[in-house]
């Protein structure tokens, strides 16, 4: 029989960008009885989770909430909106971008992708021209990924929201923060989205298994028209039952207990405290990558992603990469930590180092040495001295997340 | 701010007919950090749980699970096997029934819907006639419930099975296992079952979150010229990076650390003691509600259920039934458990006592006097006596389950 | 190896008179990681229970708490106050009144025993005769169980300090409330008590590991010169480094968490109201015995244990007890319960039932009619109906806790 | 009300020489209902922890364990050999050796104290020579500590049994490795300890609340005519209801349940590849200490403790140290970890590094990277570099632990 949970000495580090590692009072949360979703004491978390869940998203609008993976509500998003052959124009930042396009085509949709090379966010001026371009409003939705998963690279969303207005298109917008939400500062209301989409198990800090869409009164107008077929993921029974803490099936109600417990300790902290913490340990990884003399994949530093960064592996004399598989292998082996590998294009030449959720300095530290002793086991050539490099970054920066908030 | 699990002193009695009480290993088992889904030691829990959940729904084959709750394995089932507009029977046993088939019918399916007392299973010469009038072959499904949580009804999926066959007809056999599996004995292979959908939150002893379609070759087969759209549900993906121990998505990591558990537990226990322990508590719960001197809503003592017991509340002297939802909340708040209401139809004349899942026969004689006390508490007329005849059957019955089993 | 925790299906019933069942509140609450017993963190932890235990005790004086079972704060109370010689006087209530004299002869005091039948509680006036007698004021302390365990018999421990008072005699008193503390009003101020022993495994629903001594300024003034050697139990330091919310040695952490979670459950149902539960849960379970035709082993009403309720086995024709440990027995195999055991002069012939901390209705019900049925599998002759007895006596009075508690 | 567990975000680092992080593992198995101590299921499982015990002590010979903090073990191992006015040896080692003198003290015992600067370990030699000049057998029993808490320093308890035997002198060894159990060799058949105390917290990775008593037949014989008033800690009693894998009082069941897991997890691991583990991160950490300029307070390398490390403080202008607890405030403030204070001789110049338990390269790097960066914050002077070193030391050594174990 398997063994779960034998690790070796001490805490394994979860260094993926997600999911995160889930704080301790959220697995105890999670590790009471499981109660009666029709009874009063669930109606009460009921009201509460989908009250908190709201200050996440900065939202006054209702927020959905799935018993499922993000890959659901991104579902969710697309069969709540549009109808069959509608046409979408989606944004290829990387793998993930590329995943949701695909699904957009299975469930019948014209999915428009605007290329790209998996190292910048989505252009804002380039989304403008092709909806110019689109005089008859074929196109229905503007789908973008807020911060790219696989990239460290995340998309000016404000942006975006003023290329649709200024091109005076009715197409709505929808957003994937599957990895943002909860570390980086995101506004479904003032941004202007119709649909934002997000799971728990990045900045939310729980276990994978919640899903969300966060919806604007302009969605669920569409929705009300929307072709696709849908019955699991359709809105309209969870907001009728959401409006007296209930859900129409079953809800996942251990989640929810997590849910309930993230949401407060995120208000506790405070979110903008936050979002800073998260920028400060972001500058603080990039300070190592350089001084390690590592290329970083994200391209444009307005839009290097607070949540993670994926690095270049460096090239031997041939050219050649040295594999980032074979060096992620050394550092679980060597260090009992787990890195994010390069997915689909950037698979094998690039790592990717997460450094969200319920995380500080000295874990983000004991991240950047095993990294760096990873390099020197493994036989990567690197320059040493990018974990002094973040040291300083941080000491310079310490005790300062309150008013780095402030500033910002 | 609301305050979760502050039930009053002592353990609350969870007796809707799920979620059922989730046992402690399981809510310790689940409570473990979160690890990387695409690193070897998920793998190995990947394939240990892939591997065990087969021995639970009795089959060789398949078995795809979800981080849905269990109406999203109902869809998966639908959306995997079948293209729009075709021809389902389904069979209307109760309120989920009722709930699948307006499913089918949203997924744009022409669900034909063989009406029901909701006192009764499914009757399988109505299912062979209807069989054998369809000459071409429109029906490509038929839906049964296997154990209906509205009514406490079970039907007899062998005998459908026959029907089908004697009718000679190609129709694939879907069954809603979501309340028996791993309580009641069911059997997938061997009753030559196609796709058999279930839920994590009942025999399972799970809290809710997952859900599960265990596949026939055939069902394979027909997935591949299914026409509904579909993403997330799709088996093909899944299947595929199933086979490494994977998902194609985060799966719902914690909640499969506790079905590691839960199977586990089924396994020291035997599948056939399950089966043995749910069928004598469901007796003893049938003497009390028959020495109280009232009705059981199931009509046929072939079709009583092993996972709870609908009762009919009597009626005034006006023939109006006394109120069972009054009668829950009396229940509710003098003793502390929960009972299951009656669902649409059954609204206000008829409750539910759960017996299910991680249960023993203290919990049940606790159960079943926190009934009798609620009638007398609640004024409902009633003759004294039914815990004293559940207790005559446990005692005449006590320390035999393994007996029993053996004897089945 | 050895597998805990491998139960049979369904919660155990623990029904010895502790320890008692530990709420899963409590448990989540000691299961967090350790912290530095010299931190801030810590301080903030050890002033809380430092404060809330006091109200536990009902005193404004200071609760020494100890890593240590209760047979430890049974040492502590008579190393701290006394000299080695010195004459106390102890009352045999039953078997841990025998035990804490045992101990006191161990130590080298002079313990001098009022002998009883077990039957009864101690008896005020022959205390009184026994200090009016001791014009010399040989007697250093009077020891009295408030709550025997061993029998469910209580003492009157104001009637006791009234004696000590009538006789003018300045005798200490020292009182075990082991199994009462949390469970029946106790008043350590009030009734003048100047050590009170007590221990966390029982109405404080934490695991075994913690005890206590309450003190009077008189206890505190007789530590100053008590000549019995000590160390680790030792007044002096651990009340020094108490005052900053520390311990002069490492405090059992974990357990502390469990602590602080337990005072403020207690608060929140209110001391009176879970002193009333337990009264209402020990007149049903008395019901219970009395139908059963059984003999409770208490023979003053006045004095029966709101804890637990010891019951003598019935006599078989020869005039002998039916084997009380044979009857546990087959209640473990059969029921999965654990009752208490007749323990020494009452070993055999008695059994204990628990019904004390985190206790509620249906669980007594559970618990009573694994009694009954236990009668039966075992052959103990019995009269039906103990069960419904205790139901009449629970639906009587059910939803009345409140009003119960401020009646008394 | 105090809000407990609301560390800043992330793991708090706790690395004070002990209480250790406890893992995950051990946290969730002390988290299971409490069950009845005299029952079936307890017994199993006291046979196995006091199975499992032996091994850790590396002794055939019986282990008493304590519901008590350490402390509470160092009183029972002088009150069960011990007679009033005995003479004993002791050493002045540091802290913890000067509080068990103090103990002595309070019991009656005459305590000889072999004076020391707090900076080596026991001098056998010094101790052979005040042996030999005990003609009379005077001294009783000899008082070591293996690991010096309070100053990193190590005993070598080999070389004290030599000295006692080249002496031809009946003393008893007492010896304490309240925090080297588990984490540094130890053997108590092999080396001739007649009572070896420790205690939970950490080695053994529990929390606190548990201690020890290794017994040699020697001290079972010595035990048969001690003099000193003993209850609670009496090994007779223990003893002999452990037979039967029980206890005389309650034992604290929950923290037994976490032994037993602890136990697994040693021998898991290989308790040679535990001590070679600690052995390396105190080499690693010393690297760093030397690297920042900094003076080890351990003035013998071949006394180094693979535990912790005690650091001086570096000296301003005017000769004074950098104040330690300012240093320590700065890093529990920006850095959210805590180290150990200098105590008593020590208090204000010294801080500690704790490297035990549950531990791992990572977790060191953090630690380490947050004592550096506590050095810039707080204003102390020391050169870059420390973190460098312990990289190159850990890189050097890296997945070599099973090696290091064979070559010890």
């Amino acid at each position: 029989m398997v063994k779960l949970n034998s690790h070796p000495a001490g805490r394994h580090f979860l260094q993926i960008p997600g999911p995160s590692t889930v704080p301790d009072r959220i697995l105890r949360a999670m590790d009471y009885p499981t109660i009666d979703h029709r009874g009063p004491e669930f109606q009460a978390l009921g009201k509460k989770v989908l009250a908190d869940i709201k200050t996440i998203f900065q939202t006054a609008n209702p927020v959905v909430i799935y018993p499922a993976s993000g890959t659901g509500a991104w579902e969710a998003a697309l069969v709540n909106t549009l109808s069959p052959g509608d046409t979408v124009l989606m944004v290829e930042t990387g793998h993930f971008a590329t995943l949701w396009k695909k699904m957009a085509d299975k469930l019948g949709l014209n999915a428009e992708f605007l290329g790209g090379d998996w190292r910048r966010g989505a252009d804002a001026a380039q989304i403008e021209a092709r909806l110019a371009e689109d005089k008859e409003h074929k196109i229905k939705a503007v789908c973008v990924v807020h911060n790219e998963t696989s990239t460290g690279v995340t998309s000016d969303i404000p942006a975006v929201r003023r290329a649709i207005d200024k091109a005076n298109h009715p197409a709505l917008l929808l957003v994937d923060t599957i990895s943002s939400l909860g570390s980086i500062d995101y506004r479904h209301d003032e941004w202007g989205v119709d649909v934002t989409v997000s799971g728990s198990q990045k900045g939310l800090m729980l276990p994978p298994g919640l899903s969300f869409n966060a919806v604007s009164d302009k969605a669920i107008a569409a929705s009300q028209r929307a072709g696709l077929s849908k019955a699991y993921w359709g809105w309209g029974e969870i907001l009728e039952a959401n409006k007296n803490g209930f859900w129409p099936y079953t809800p996942a109600t251990n989640l929810l207990y997590g849910l309930s417990e993230a949401c407060d300790m995120l208000a506790e902290e405070g979110l903008q405290n936050v979002f800073a913490r998260h920028q400060r340990h972001a500058a603080a990884t990039r300070e190592a990558v350089k001084a390690w003399g590592m290329e970083i994949l994200c391209q444009n530093p307005a839009e290097y992603s607070g949540v993670l960064t994926a690095v270049v592996m460096p090239r031997d004399a041939s050219g050649q990469h040295y594999n980032a598989d074979a060096f992620r292998k050394a550092v679980l082996e060597n260090f009992n930590m787990s890195l994010g590998q390069g997915l689909t294009k950037l698979s094998g030449w690039v790592f990717r180092i997460g450094h969200l959720g319920d995380f500080n300095d000295l874990t983000l530290m004991g991240t950047l040495a095993g990294v760096e002793m990873g390099f020197e086991v493994a036989g990567v050539p690197h320059q040493k001295g990018g974990v002094l490099a973040a040291m300083k970054h941080l000491t310079a920066t310490a005790g300062n997340n309150e008013k780095l908030a402030k500033a910002a």
